[in-house]
């Protein structure tokens, strides 16, 4: 059966030898070079490859869609980095704390012109289709930005604003991912759609899990430290969820929220969760938009192998992992 | 005979009917209808259009691309007063002062992708060319920015730098609105060319008659203030010139470029550029690629109204205006 990470090692060393100009012009495109050598999971790429396969293609004639998609989601981390006045990303200091403010939005805005030119390397007849799921995501994802900002300052935020915010900041680039696979592979326009809901609802799956993980996985497998999203205010699921039960405890949680940063206040609010059964209620959500993404994925004409392939995905990006 | 005005005008109207979305999202798309009802010439779209009409295509055919082209123009400015830390443009607070970092950051994104939406939106068969002309010329813009902001603190930056950093910064956006514009319209490949060159060749003139207008022009024509490209240190035609030329005057011109921006540096470096005669000499460069961008256009096989009319637009542009 074919597995996901055997396409996330072709895709690195695709990524890594993406060619760019060097000389005077360094200045413009080491930093974009630094960036895509970051690593990460190159999940997205990896499931347009994977989907392109299954759907009948060659991964050769999707390399360059699949380096696209990779190219893009690094430059909207590098502007995120900037919008969050964040200096480091996956270990390493940001684009904009090493470079700076100038290059951190002049890099970021070459690069989603060169994802524009990498996605457009697909035969003809696939262009135009390929090109307006690629910018309609795109669009979906400076949505979901632009909310997820405004989130941070609104005291009136609900758990279906949350959910559209992570449909269109996550799950929209995951969709488009495994949407764009399919077409390159050949796939039916309707296989196309199920499968941008496959990738839609695991990602909204994965980021709730992100949020889960915040609070109840285990730092070291997490990579992030705990209760970052307590400390940060972040409108998260468990936090939306809980204001919205009402109540003394919805009372108690404000309250706890309004404490200042620091292990205390992530231990009292985590306290409350505990109290509010939160882990169990988010684990079911998870389980509920994991469900929504191999409904999506029963309902293509993929063969039993293949759609057992995509199944692991799923398994493997929502399991617990604590 | 055709005129770019007429076109102009059309296009200020489509420009400012782009229908983006309000509602909740109107703190993304705000800005964006701010940023394009700003005004300016219209110059680049405006030229598109006519080179579609002229080379025998509907001018309604071409708004779309037109359009894209003044968005992707105002995306450019807009994440420009950001790396220049600018307040105003165009008489008004810029995005940047008026909404702050991160909005600039990321409604210019949003711009981006909507120039690419627009610009696609051209007939099948055209759609590759024209995405291809479109996506060279943002990657050279991007360079040339770059460029441009490196030129700031290097002291051996050459006439040949300087006139490489306009070609790609200023004039491939002109090249490419007149290239598209005639792809539109049914242009030949070749006659695409000429006309990128037309274009390359007026922006470069162009630029170096706004360098020649910061010295010798007219404030309240020129909509700037006299001398601030001196005031800024800005690596100009004049300055790259007067100091190629070596000898005591390039000296004295060295002395007097670090002296406090001021009145009295404004007068004193021009003094020194009347006395190198680079009012002239900057005029004859003006001209020469004023020439060759007539040259480009009479090797298309346009009519000769209608290389009347493009003719026109260089004359426009490149006029003294003092």
């Amino acid at each position: 059966m074919k597995k996901i990470s055997d396409y996330s090692a072709q895709m690195e060393k695709y990524v890594r030898e993406v060619n760019l100009p060097g000389g005077v012009l360094s200045t413009l495109y080491q930093p974009i070079s630094y960036a895509l050598a970051s690593g990460g999971k190159r999940l997205r790429p990896s499931l347009l490859l994977m989907a392109a396969d299954a759907f009948g293609g060659k991964a050769a004639d999707a390399f360059s869609p699949a380096a696209g998609i990779e190219v893009f989601h690094n430059f909207t981390l590098l502007h995120d980095d900037v919008m969050d006045n964040s200096d480091t990303r996956r270990g390493r200091p940001s684009v904009f704390a090493k470079w700076g403010l100038n290059t951190a939005i002049l890099s970021g805005d070459t690069m989603l012109t060169l994802a524009t030119q990498l996605i457009s390397n697909v035969e003809d007849k696939l262009l135009r289709p390929v090109l307006d799921a690629f910018n309609a995501m795109a669009i979906r994802v400076y949505e979901g930005q632009r909310l997820d900002m405004d989130f941070e300052t609104s005291d009136s935020v609900t758990l279906d604003d949350y959910i559209r915010m992570i449909m269109d900041k996550t799950g929209s680039l995951i969709g488009a991912s495994a949407k764009i696979g399919a077409l390159i592979g050949g796939a039916s326009e309707k296989d196309a759609e199920k499968m941008y809901e496959y990738g839609m609802m695991l990602g909204v799956a994965f980021q709730i899990q992100d949020d889960w993980l915040d609070v109840f996985g285990d730092s070291t497998t997490f990579g992030k430290p705990i209760g970052g999203d307590i400390n940060n205010n972040k409108k998260s699921y468990l936090v939306l969820k809980g204001y919205a039960s009402g109540g003394p405890e919805a009372e108690a949680l404000r309250e706890a929220m309004s404490l200042p940063a620091g292990d205390t206040k992530v231990k009292v609010v985590t306290r409350i969760y505990e109290k509010m059964n939160l882990s169990a209620i988010c684990r079911q959500e998870i389980a509920s938009y994991s469900a929504k993404a191999l409904a999506a994925l029963k309902s293509t004409s993929l063969s039993d192998d293949d759609k057992a392939a995509f199944r692991a995905v799923v398994e493997k990006l929502t399991g617990r992992k604590k």
